[in-house]
């Protein structure tokens, strides 16, 4: 299925909550409540840096043995800077990360130069990473206005 | 709290489902079938359409007012091109997203052209709208080989 559409939905519940669901799956986002938020979930920025983890242990998953690397562990840390006065209206900075971090955690016998190319590799074939460090282009299509169907 | 690190983890399951953390929060990615996964979860790219349809919701709800609008129901579909042949290594196109899209649903008695400003303004605003659109700084910190704790 090389060029495929991925599709996902996003209805605005009581306060700040939101289901988000794509396929079968939902997920429940919300605010802390220093945010203003009922504290019910993980908030979209939070989310962006779960989706960027998760995607990086995948490509280990799929091309360890392409690498000749086993693991019996392997998890990543993910942070990123974001100044809250930009989607405060407080501040013209970015509304966005400016900066986002990761640390790789992997329990492994194998020697740190081979894991080094390995996580080389990670880094250039994660989907999400590629989607968050480079341009993409983001567009609006129709606005519906009306009642629920 | 205006500059802010928000954080979260990945740890990599049995196949390629991921537990992913924020605070307290957990999720469980996995991929579909089709994509060798055993189809627990939503993957890591549906989850970044979740996180920028969530993200536009909050900035809805939290600036209605501002912009004078009130409305009964509020839900962003959002879908994004992605060749996959990417990720499986098999060509030399860009590893994430190409292409974004949102469509906005409101039932609301605003007129179009109130609307339409609010929108704009919740483009301009979203936080992870930004971070899909614009480069963001991405960097690998420390690679820790070892045991896990």
């Amino acid at each position: 299925m090389p060029l495929t559409t991925f599709k996902a939905t996003a209805h605005l519940q009581d306060g700040v909550q939101v289901k988000v669901k794509s396929r079968n799956f939902e997920v429940t986002i919300d605010e802390p409540r220093e945010l203003g938020g009922m504290d019910t979930g993980m908030n979209p920025v939070e989310l962006v840096l779960c989706a960027l983890g998760a995607c990086q242990s995948i490509v280990a998953r799929v091309y360890a043995r392409k690498f000749g690397i086993e693991f019996n562990d392997f998890w990543v840390e993910v942070e990123g800077d974001l100044d809250t006065d930009g989607f405060m209206n407080k501040s013209d900075v970015r509304r966005g990360y400016s900066d986002v971090r990761y640390h790789i955690h992997i329990d492994t016998d194998a020697p740190r130069e081979k894991v080094e190319e390995f996580v080389d590799f990670i880094e250039k074939t994660c989907p999400v990473g590629d989607t968050i460090e480079n341009p993409v282009n983001l567009k609006r299509g129709e606005i519906f206005i009306g009642s629920r169907v």
